[in-house]
């Protein structure tokens, strides 16, 4: 590269410091410092080149960039609890001072006892009324009004942080480079899509649109000052696991991703659905095998089976054959948590 | 305003236009060059004026602002008949010749008589079911196809265009000009989902994800060599009509827009629940007042009530009441088709 300096009142020491920049390479900047060098790093940057440069074959145009992600385990921690259930778990006194009768009611009576192992216990069916009696019946306002409240002050048993701080760095890092070489991210989570709106955009930069989870109805209608409100319905329209994934990506966006990230078997037909596509594709699992820094869970590592994220033998064997790479939470990130040292 | 011109080359006529130029006040372009000085216009610019200066205080923050338009009836023509209701009706031959047995079975055999009298008398029951014949049991990538080479073949019988023509440029100024600041424009129909995403990004510059309509669920499944596809499902998910679209618009954009526009009563409710959000809103009625140059219909002007599009006198009261503002295609729009002289 040449150029020319022309600068009236430079000094030169000024023309020298400038024309040795212009000969050297310039050192370019880690976009993904909490990555370690590695399958996994590498993968992302060569995915972004050969999607993004013009020349090559494999370029991808602006508008079809689309990224999509799990939430829990994927771009923060979801062991052992999902944090939307704890929240449901929590506000269950609220909704049983509103309601007295329940009180003696299954399974909000568990609930209510506070035995840790019983309420581990309850089954899905239980865990289905717990959901419609805290996530539905209110204007969709005041669920987001309480969730926000309550994201604001719980904490986590383990870390005792705010559950909003324990979202991935190098997650948070992959979001920001693929924005900032124009894909839109969006996550696409099993999790219920207010709850997950009520923080996405502060947390992961992630605006409501760019949200796709469970979903259930709304209600349209009036106060008594005639003005229009929706009521969150105890209706489920969008199941948002696995083969809900796909189809709740052609719901709500209606393009195939190029690229997805998932950690568990509910996020299985997302990836094969991103994959089949024409082109360069970019499907990634994280595999949780830091019992150190984060937790170790799932088959896959010879561990116990967890309700929550199932890594197992199976979708590991898919990942082989289908060539979804695996992120080692162990190996491939430097460090896990912002408040890391 | 003060400034200093120091151009050391520069002639004195140079300097002396460039003194001119400053202290006059620079012509601005007319954004919105197809419609009439008026009410309707003058509305638009205020609205995008208060809402965008950061000086006034009902500034909206960009990621804030969200317009949702109807669309048959409101960006393009709807009358005598929705355009995705003469495609279904097209496809309908198609439909029997996969499955002759649907021939002599009833709304199929009316269809295939050709009798627009008979046809025109149908019921809402035969409709969804010629809806289901043509609109589902194919995989997404199929109908895309079909709906597609439909559009690029197909012509209206009155102005003999493709129907991807009959497109109001008033209204096409209007997404361009509410885009340019800053504005994310959504189509909110009662139309297919699927159907007006294969044409929204190419005619309206509305990409795919900024589509809310009427939506059926789809179904993950795998062909002979293991690749995925959604099919689409006769299961209505989302009925975008009515109290339909505010809840579609909680759904699938999870803000509540500040500019709405519609042109009938299946938009009533999107645009009460705009324009009862805090600062200003926009919410605009387009009436079809010019028979010469497009249809003339609605009991609002004491025409007769058609199938389509009903602008009822009970909308027109209530449009009064809120300050929803009407914009009269006669008088408010200049030129009202690309193709017009």
């Amino acid at each position: 590269m040449k150029f020319y300096v022309r600068l009236r009142f430079a000094s030169g020491v000024a023309i020298l410091l400038g024309l040795a920049l212009a000969t050297q390479a310039i050192p370019q900047t880690d976009l993904l410092p909490s990555w370690n060098e590695g399958a996994a790093k590498k993968a992302i940057f060569e995915f972004v080149r050969v999607t993004t440069d013009k020349a090559s074959s494999r370029f991808v145009p602006p508008e079809e960039r689309i990224a999509t992600f799990d939430q829990d385990g994927t771009l923060w921690v979801e062991h052992p609890m999902y944090t939307q259930v704890v929240y449901c778990l929590d506000r269950v006194p609220a909704v049983v001072k509103v309601k007295p009768e329940l009180a003696n009611v299954e399974p909000f009576k568990t609930v209510l006892s506070g035995d840790r192992d019983a309420i581990a216990k309850l089954s899905t069916d239980d865990f289905l009324k717990i959901l419609a009696a805290t996530m539905t019946g209110m204007s969709v306002d005041v669920f987001k009004a309480e969730a926000k409240k309550w994201l604001e002050t719980a904490r986590d048993p383990r870390w005792k942080r705010h559950y909003t701080e324990l979202t991935y760095v190098p997650m948070l890092e992959l979001l920001k480079y693929l924005r900032a070489n124009g894909y839109r991210t969006y996550i696409v989570t099993g999790g219920g899509q207010d709850f997950v709106r009520v923080y996405s955009e502060e947390i992961y930069g992630i605006p409501p649109e760019q949200v796709v989870g469970t979903a259930s109805g709304t209600k349209y209608s009036y106060d008594q000052n005639g003005k229009p409100f929706l009521t969150k319905e105890p209706k489920l329209l969008l199941n948002d696991n696995n083969a809900g994934k796909p189809e709740g990506i052609h719901l709500m966006i209606g393009r195939r991703p190029y690229a997805a990230f998932g950690n568990s078997t509910g996020d299985r037909q997302m990836l094969e659905y991103t994959k089949s596509g024409d082109g360069d594709r970019l499907t990634m699992l994280v595999l949780h095998d830091d019992a150190n820094r984060e937790y170790a869970y799932g088959p896959a590592l010879g561990l116990p089976d967890t309700k929550v994220g199932t890594f197992t033998q199976a979708l590991y064997d898919e990942a082989q054959k289908q060539g979804w790479l695996v992120i080692s939470m162990k190996s491939d990130w430097r460090r896990v948590f912002a408040f890391d040292k």
